[in-house]
């Protein structure tokens, strides 16, 4: 097996691209809302776009949006793609997404000027859409674009909350509805996504860069629990059927069985809606979501199982009527193999100090993984921070992220 | 002591008062939509105003919009007073608060046909905003106003959700804000009020009245719990400060405190707004209410007590910020012994059988018990509804209300 070799990375450059994006769309000091198709999305991928056509990149957009930038392999063959995404929470901060462009394209324009033309191709991408923030309903849509997953009719049903479609939208900006099909590839060999961690495992473990093992089942379910709406005075606690007392024995269960299971399982009430949501009335109903995570198919299988148990015995004993709808539903996606070792001697060839964990967030990786083997590298977040303004990460650690990429991006493609 | 005399009541005709003014603001086929000063309130008002001066009694609206129908009393003197009021919820039924105006004014009529003239001045009123309905913070405007409770200030700050205040509002159809201390009484002997229970007290023991031992303590307290928001999934369990987790506590703590107190202790946890209020972020806060009412004084304040004793360990124990503020605190109201001996007497007269209970709702009648003795009179409320267009007393139930409130005006005036 050849040596890897890591090439150098420019510390202050990576920096000032940081913050030259985080000035387009720069929200409450240090942040930025970015929305996808947004005069402020448009400025950021034109920005990325000339940044590579600078370094000697190919630069397209594809039907979806998507930003691609390419150079060529002396073999040809499939691509090996490296990237994340350009649009923000709202607001986010500078690093979710826009670091793994930033990173991809560094690293890239790094191997070409110090090694030359790659044997396979290398690109990045930009992708649009990731978190969902402007079209709810649209989360990893440029990567869905790419893996066959996004239909024409998905342009008009995909609506943001003034009621336009997500297809009108593109058109506005130049992109044709029609031909989003014309966004799916079958030509990656792999796809490696460096992100922040969005979490505080590394700074807990005083290490500056992960590798991701996997991306963890994500389910969330909307429940509703309905019950007898009352006067709150007049009707005594003996022959109410109250859902908000059933809410609460709901949460303490679920979040008591996480606490049992312990890391890396997961779970969350995050929203919480009363009907009606007044003092003096006993609610008729609550509705409420549980966001549960694990990364083992089989861990979360059983976490999925037990809360449906607990919710149905909850419901049942207090006379309660339970409706529960999936709203998401993405499985683990464990990281490939090869990849895994890729990373890892790029880390040892680096020096760079690094652990392995599951990935908590759900990320364009594991929509690419339908068409490729994927795995991703986290870089640690301040805090543990993120979808805030106030996520943050060192230059140091960035820098260190970005070397491992570039070596196993040079392992695979050089 | 004289024999306690019952007058007459028309079945018939008490049934076509309610259905009349039930179509006045009519809404959702049973219930009515009558706020304070609209239209719809100010036709209601003028339509007991004409039933009133049909039946002989000298009629007013005071300074800041109560109805008053009135009997001279051969001997003078402080004057012996019923009512209720006519607003409503938004939608609320056909009964809360209207039913009370017409037994009131029915019952007095009765009594001036069948007895003539009475010793002491008989009067019955319609108060204006007892619900808070229109303008929130208003609430027992029209028997605040009695009372001395209102100041012309209170005009101009008293708003409603579209910002007008409540002085333009009245201004509007002819009452002048600046005569508002005009309203004030201070020749009230007595005040009984005929309601609907609004609980399923009555039902649930089969009986079609209860003389009222008291009107509940309530309190409604406003708690915000803060932590730290965070990603619902990159975040490990162990290391989060979850105010959702705490809150649920609160929730079992206060809710099963209350059951094993027993009746007539009541605790509701009505409002809950998370924040943010996302599925997929650990929520920074959880701010809701707490609404606790006892009759009983000293249990009241050990329950409240409890409460607060309750919240600050869980919040220190899980390392959550705590905040309250107390919205809403009206002392627990007992009737009058000597009103309650004479309601006693009155359905025994009227062979009514009754029985004791405290009310769990604020009713115009505690704030009249600022100026003078206070009762109140319970009918049956079917399946202990109220606040909503399905509220329903039976005719019958009715009747042997009235029939009681006018053994007491008689005993009382007579």
């Amino acid at each position: 097996m050849k040596a890897v070799k890591i090439p150098h990375i420019d510390t202050k450059k990576v920096e000032e691209m940081i913050l030259a994006l985080g000035a387009i769309g720069a929200h409450s000091g240090t942040g930025v809302w970015r929305t996808v198709y947004s005069n402020e999305w448009v400025a950021a991928q034109n920005l990325v776009a000339d940044w590579s056509r600078a370094e000697g990149l190919d630069v397209r957009f594809d039907a979806v949006g998507n930003l691609w930038g390419r150079v060529d392999g002396v073999d040809g063959g499939k691509i090996i793609v490296s990237g994340s995404h350009i649009d923000s929470q709202c607001p986010g901060g500078r690093y979710d997404g826009a670091l793994g462009v930033v990173a991809a394209l560094v690293a890239i324009a790094a191997l070409k000027a110090e090694f030359g033309s790659p044997r396979k191709p290398l690109e990045f991408v930009s992708f649009c859409e990731e978190e969902g923030s402007r079209f709810p309903t649209a989360g990893f849509w440029g990567s869905r674009a790419i893996v066959g997953r996004v239909t024409p009719q998905d342009c008009d049903t995909v609506l943001e909350a003034t009621g336009d479609s997500i297809g009108s939208t593109m058109a506005a900006i130049g992109f044709n509805p029609a031909r989003i099909a014309e966004a799916a590839r079958n030509d990656i060999e792999a796809f490696v996504e460096l992100h922040i961690e969005q979490g505080p495992i590394l700074e807990d473990a005083n290490l500056p860069v992960a590798i991701v093992d996997a991306i963890t089942h994500i389910r969330q379910t909307k429940v509703t629990l309905t019950g007898q709406s009352n006067h709150a005075g007049a009707f005594p606690m003996d022959i109410r059927c109250d859902p908000m007392a059933g809410f609460a024995e709901v949460v303490t269960s679920v979040i008591d069985h996480a606490h049992t299971l312990g890391r890396p399982a997961v779970t969350t009430i995050g929203q919480c809606i009363p009907g009606p949501n007044s003092a003096a009335i006993i609610p008729r109903s609550v509705t409420f979501t549980i966001d549960a995570r694990h990364p083992n198919p089989e861990a979360a299988a059983l976490l999925y199982q037990t809360h449906d148990r607990m919710l149905s015995e909850i419901a049942t004993r207090r006379g309660l009527t339970l409706e529960t709808q999936i709203l998401i539903d993405h499985p683990a996606c464990p990281s490939d193999p090869d990849l895994l070792s890729a990373l890892g001697r790029a880390a040892d060839s680096a020096g760079v100090a690094t652990m392995h964990m599951a990935s908590g967030a759900g990320h364009d990786a594991q929509q690419m993984a339908k068409i490729c083997p994927i795995a991703m590298i986290f870089v640690r977040s301040k805090d543990g921070r993120s979808h805030t303004p106030e996520e943050f990460s060192t230059i140091e650690d960035i820098v260190a992220g970005i070397k491992v990429l570039a070596g196993a991006l040079y392992e695979l493609a050089y």
